[in-house]
Formats: structure tokens, sequence, C-alpha cells
């Protein structure tokens, strides 16, 4: 007997001259007056249900099927037929039903068929993938992360996993995490009274990484074109819908490359992946166009649709200050966009994203190649309407000289950094890069605002349960 | 002016009706005496080097190409010809050379055009990517992860990222690293004089989780096919050629799958994953052949070749106690196989993979479903000529009853697995899944021995350097 996912069988891939399986969860189950039952079957293949229509004439019709709740667990196998009803294309005309799992109190089970709030979910964190909020969610981060692979991939991309444990800490770039096998009650004393880490595991003090960029650098200086795609870390202590402590970063670096193909490289990266999305997750996309954020799959589309504007920093401050628009922050050059003007910008000015170039060198890190006019830096954000930033980069400074005097400029010392400095002594070539954020871009396809929606096991500081 | 990777030249995939650029580093000069100069470029993005031949009429010739020794950078523009000489397909006359970067001091480079011993690398890991043997590990990780996403998604597998940061320590795999914010000098106490984790970060002592496996689960039982793909770690003190703190690990788990279709997947994707490899790499592959491991490409192409063979463990037991051989270790039913027996049924008396199921229970997990003898779990670990274990993996313990009798036994609080133990409550049903080591396959596939050697970062207990 051939076992089919609920997917296939609504795309219309289960033969019809035979029984075939199908197997999953009971989202409803609706009896009618005539003896026949009618359950929703849920396997997580896809956003919709199969129905399965039960006669009472089966054996375990009573004691079984009459049983089955929201979120009980069954086999059923018979024939697919098309569907009478609207809403779907085919469905089961069921000829036996194998329960696999009840629900026990099917009055207290937390994931009811009815709406549940996204805090209430939070708390049920094991069993909201069960949801349909949460299910697309997963099917689309799955196919975000697949389209980002794939792009680089048909690109000669070489994926590089740069390490987690470290004992840089990468331009300060965040508050990080400490990393230790040390015992926290007798951490061992240097004769000076500070933390003695040369007996920690590593002989050193180590962290979580907050990037990988410095690290890939050097695959990048050998391989030409990597990307990383990995988790990063930062122990921010704010509670907010757009802060993780713990959030995996895409980060490609490509050798030869200048600020606008970087840029370019950027656009082709989101688009390719909506695109994906829109064409694979169709059905979660439709959901969340209208339960979550109407208009999202527009969004999209105006996204792909559009070529990217290349606007420079002091271009958009005069355009802000000469805008009419009454902002919270004042806006003057030499201080960074706040969220309210990059959405301005995007929104208003443009209507479509935009690539902001050429920043004030000192509200950018050391490592941005400094521009001619020895005010400005190759850097890049790309804004996105309805989000702002989406995506941060530059092209890094390949001359050893410039960047030991911006590395004296900021206070950076150069012994830990010697690895990252013998790349420019070494054959060094202009070479950029940028940082995508995995959850905001899954926030920014699906709608859903807050990110720990849109990992499968939210942590909040101070609450971890798992 | 198009510019192509050495990959694409090589494959022939520049016009040779106009000039082209390529770009990228020096591997070796050689200065003919007819006034022409030989390069071999390497960009990374093969194994193979293109070789530019270099008249000594270019403007730039005495002043600049002369000095590009091992490691410098250029760019070179001129038409593609079919090679002269043999050993590869196309060549380069060059009209133009651009340099990019020299080498600072060329003698104390410290990557030469020579053989360097692996220790020597580890020490210069920043810059050994540029060595033949760590970039042809680095573009074969990428195939091997690239080919084990595809994989799944064409199998309708989502990928799920599982936490990093966890307060779980599952089923204590292994020794774990502990993270914090706090202050090692100062840490908080408990009025009893214990460490106060309620004041660090998450409100919770936390930890790197060793295992995503307990927590996919959860996306399992909704989901039904899921996957991890992602980094784990264990604090453990040996510095050997097959432990690493930091490595990454897939980890498959379905939903209604038993013990045999558990087996079955794995044997799968090894076999797809070896079969992407040898096509898309054989460049790679042919140095590992030639330098590494002679008859690594047979060794995979007999994994793919041949059906594993399945063997219970009783039964393996049995095979080496009357075997005749000679073992360090002794054998009895009860008794962890050690490597040499685990190879001797590969090498010797299979000649070939071997799943090796239904283990004592006493030996493996909590969380392995009991067979109906009450003796041994449905585990399975597929041993593989030249390695041992390359897989482990078993089918689940779906029964409440049963999952918490086994807790009990081996000492187990229920209250911090409430959620393990909540799927099991409602609407549990039948699931297997297994793990794979990444950097255990890419040492498999590659023959490199030490897994220091196929990860881009190495470090060792008492050392980290970046």
């Amino acid at each position: 007997m051939a076992t089919f996912s609920v997917k296939d069988v609504l795309n219309g891939k289960a033969p019809s001259d035979t029984t075939v399986t199908v197997q999953g969860w009971v989202r409803t189950r609706r009896d009618s007056k005539a003896g026949v039952s009618f359950l929703a079957l849920t396997d997580g293949s896809c956003f919709g249900t199969l129905q399965i229509v039960v006669p009472n004439t089966l054996g375990n019709y009573d004691s079984e099927v009459l049983h089955l709740t929201a979120g009980a667990s069954f086999a059923a196998t018979g024939n697919i037929v098309p569907s009478q009803g609207g809403g779907q294309s085919f469905e089961m005309q069921a000829e036996s039903v194998q329960v696999f799992g009840l629900v026990e109190d099917p009055d207290t089970y937390p994931i009811q068929p009815k709406p549940h709030s996204m805090e209430f979910l939070r708390e049920n964190a094991h069993l909201r993938a069960r949801t349909n909020i949460m299910g697309a969610v997963a099917r689309v981060r799955h196919s975000i992360a697949q389209a980002i692979h794939r792009f680089f991939h048909e690109q000669d991309f070489y994926w590089v996993n740069t390490p987690i444990l470290t004992a840089s800490d990468c331009e300060g770039a965040g508050e990080m995490f400490r990393v230790s096998t040390l015992d926290m009650m007798n951490f061992p004393k240097t004769p000076e009274g500070k933390p003695d880490f040369s007996k920690d595991f590593f002989g050193k003090e180590t962290f979580l990484t907050v990037s990988g960029q410095l690290n890939v650098e050097t695959y990048c200086m050998a391989l030409s074109k990597v990307y990383t795609f990995g988790p990063t870390f930062r122990a921010e202590n704010s509670n907010t819908s757009r802060h993780l402590a713990e959030f995996w970063m895409i980060e490609p670096e490509v050798a030869f490359a200048d600020l606008k193909q970087n840029a370019d490289l950027a656009e082709a990266m989101l688009k390719y992946v909506f695109t994906a999305v829109l064409n694979e997750r169709a059905d979660d996309m439709a959901f969340f166009e209208e339960r979550v954020e109407k208009g999202v799959i527009a969004k999209l589309q105006n996204m792909i649709a559009k070529p990217f504007v290349r606007m420079d920093y002091t271009e958009a401050v005069n355009i802000l200050q000469n805008c009419g628009q009454k902002f919270e922050y004042p806006v003057s050059w030499g201080t960074d966009l706040q969220s309210e003007h990059e959405r301005y910008l995007a929104e208003k000015h443009v209507n479509g994203p935009v690539v902001l170039q050429n920043y004030p060198k000192d509200i950018k890190s050391f490592y941005m190649r400094m521009n001619d006019d020895g005010k400005t830096v190759a850097a890049m954000d790309i804004l996105a309407p309805g989000i702002g930033e989406i995506i941060g980069g530059s092209q890094r400074e390949e001359r050893l000289d410039v960047l030991d005097a911006r590395m004296e400029e900021v206070g950076l010392a150069k012994e830990p950094y010697y690895w990252y400095r013998d790349l420019r002594r070494y054959g060094t070539v202009p070479h950029a890069g940028f940082g995508l954020g995995f959850e905001r871009a899954v926030s920014y396809i699906t709608g859903v605002g807050n990110v720990r929606d849109v990992i499968p096991f939210p942590r909040t500081p101070g609450n971890v349960r798992f």
C-alpha cells in the first residue's frame, strides 16, 4: 500500500484506481447526521488539509473514530476521489482508519482549532508548530534557506562555516556571551586577581561569535567567492520584537568585487529568494496575506519587479532635511539614520528598495574601505519598504596602511588581528561582502512582526525553557 | 571585458574570438629563456590552475610581472587558446597583466609551492585555504553540505534550526560548555552559596547544545519530515584526531517511520552524497586519491554500489566471538562495540557497509524504542569500512508509559522534559531519526584523517587563536 503526503494528494499525484494511505494529525472532526464523519487531516507537508470521509460502517467507528479530536494522530486508507465540496481538489473515501495516538484530556489540549495569541503560542512552543501560522512560518523558513544555498551554489560560491567559538570579538559588534567549562564559584585567578582564562578549555577567554565576516575573508582570499550561513549571537538585554540573542546570518564575501558589484549581488539574491518563496510556498503566502499582513505578496512582487535605486548617504541626508517631513530624530550629515528615516526614503521618497551608499566613516566599522574623499567609506545598506535596513555591507579595506591607520584611529590593537592584517600583506585584492539577518528576512517575507515567532524555539532575556 | 573563473575557462566556457579577463593568485611563476613567463593562476573556483603566458613585451613585465611570486594577486586579459602542453585544456595568451597585491617578503611567506606538514598549516590556519589540500577540502565540504540540503529538500523534508543556546542537557550526551554574561570574579550566589543563575542572561543555567534531536522531535510531530543541520558542541578535553569541540550535525527525524525506514533513509542519503561529490568534485577527489588516501574513490563507489547489509547486534556479537580474530577488547553481549569490532564487521566480515540494529538497552539512550524482548532497543549504527560508525540513530520511544519507565530507570527527572513528554500525550506517533557528524563525513569522503583539517578554523583544547 503506497503512502502519500497530503501535499502530493492535493496536487493530484495519488493514483485514482487503487487505495492509498495517508497519515497525520486531526485538525477538525465533523460528524454528519447521515452517519459519516469528516476528518481534516494535516501532516505538515503543506498548508492545506485533506478531507477524509469516514463512514460509520467501519469496525472502529464508535470505539476510535469518534474519539479523534484535534491533535490526535491516525492513518487512513482508501480511494482518492475528486472533492465534491469547494475549497479543495481531492478527498479520501476511507476504507479503514488506524489510530496512533489520542489527545490526553482534549479539553485542556493547548492547540485547539481556533486562533491563539502569539504570546500563548510562545508559552507552548513545543506544540506551536502544529498551528497554521507556525507551520507556515517553518515551511517558508525552509524555502528561504534552501533558496539562499541554491542561489550561491548556482553562482559558484562555496559555503564556509566560520567558527562559533571564538577568541576574537570581531570589531566589538555587540555584547558577547562568554563560554567556559570552569567552575563559576571557584574561578581561577591570576596573581593580580583577574580571571585566569589560561585554565579554561581553550586557554583563553572565549566567546560566541557575533559575525563570521572577518574569518570568512581568509577563505575569500583563496576561493574568491564564499559565503557563511550559520548562527551568530548578541547578548543584548533588549526584549524587543526585533532582537534575538541567537540568530542566523548569511555573509557572502567576494574577491575582486567593488561596492557596485556587492550591491548587485545583494539585489539579485533578495530577488531570487523572494521569487522562490512566492513560487514554492504560494499556499503559506496566501495565508500570510489573508491573516497576517494584507499586501505582503504585492510587497515582495514590487521588490522583485523594481530595480533597486542607488543613492549616496549625502544625498539621502539632503532629501531628508528638505522633505518637509517631521522626524522624531533630527537628521544631519554624520549621524546614523534611524528607522523612521530609512523607511521614509524607501516608502515615501522612492516607493521601493534603496541601496544607500558611502556613509561617513565615523558611523561605520574599521574594515570598510576608505573613499578618496577621506570622509566616507564604501559601505552600503539596503533599505526596504515596510522594514528599513534589511542588508548591510561594504567593500573592505584591502590596503594595509590604510587599515592600520583606521585601526589606530578607533583604538584597536594590532596583535589580535595579525591574521586579518596578514591577508593584506600577502596578495591582497579588492573584496566586498554583506550580511543578511536570516530571521529579519523571514519576518519581512512572512509579515510576522516579532522575530521570536519566526524561530523554532523562542527565548527571551530571563526566559529559556528548552 | 567579460571576466571568467578558472573553472569556466578550463571547462571551455570562455569565448575564443575575443579577449577575456581572469583574476586570482599566483601559484607558481616560471620564466623561459625565450623571454616569456608562465604564471599558474588559481582563483579557488576549482582544483586546477590556468596557465597564463606573459610575453616580455608587456610594459610592466620587468617592473611588475617579474615580481609576481607565489601568493601574489593579479588579473590578466588576453585570448584563451587550446593549451600546447599536456595536462590542461586551455591557456591564456596575456595582452595585459594588472597586479593587485604582491607578497611582502616572499622568502618568509608561509604558503610556498611545496608540501607543508598539516601541523604547520594548522598553525597558519588563516592562510591554509590557499593550499591544494585545504582548497580541495573546502570545495568538497561545500559539495557535501549542498548535497545534504538538496537530498532532504527533494524528499520534502523541512530544515529546522534547533536552538544552540539551551537549558536542557539532552540526555547528558556529553560534557557541555556553559554560556554566561555574568562576571566570573563576582558570580552571584544564592543564600545556600550556590551559583545564582537566575541573575544570568536567560535566568537559568544555559549551555551550548550537544544535539538538536529532542528539540526537533517537536517539529517532526507537526511537519512529519524534518531535519537539522547546525553546530553542536562537546567540551571533551581530548585532543585527538577524531574529536572536535565544535562540529556540525545533520539530524533528520521522520514521523510514522520505523527502524527499517530509518535505515533506508540513511543509506539513501549517504549514497546520494557520495554520488554528488564524485560527480561534482572529480578534480579534488583525484587529488585526494593521489596524495591522501589511495583507493578513496573506490571506497565511495563501493559504498554506492552495494546494498547495506542489515544485522542485529546479537548476531554481530556471535560473529565477533567466533571469528578467530584477536581483539584488544573482548566482546560479550551487553558491551559496547569498539572501533576494532566495527571495522572487523564492515571490512572483514561483510566487506561493505553494515547497519547494526537492536542494541542492548543499557548501552543506548533513554529515548530509543524498547523492543518486545524487553532487553534491546530499536537502535541502529551504520558501520563503514575504513572508519567504523558513521551514523547512529533509532526509532524513538513514542509510548509515554514506556518512556517514563526508562527515564526513571536511568534517573532522569520528568519535569525538565515536560515538553518532550507532552509530545507523547498529544497525538503521539511512531517516529525515527539519526545523526550524521558532518566533519566525520568530510573526513571519510576526503580521506583527510584529522578532523581538525576538515574544518575551516582548527582549534584544540588549550588553543584558540581566532
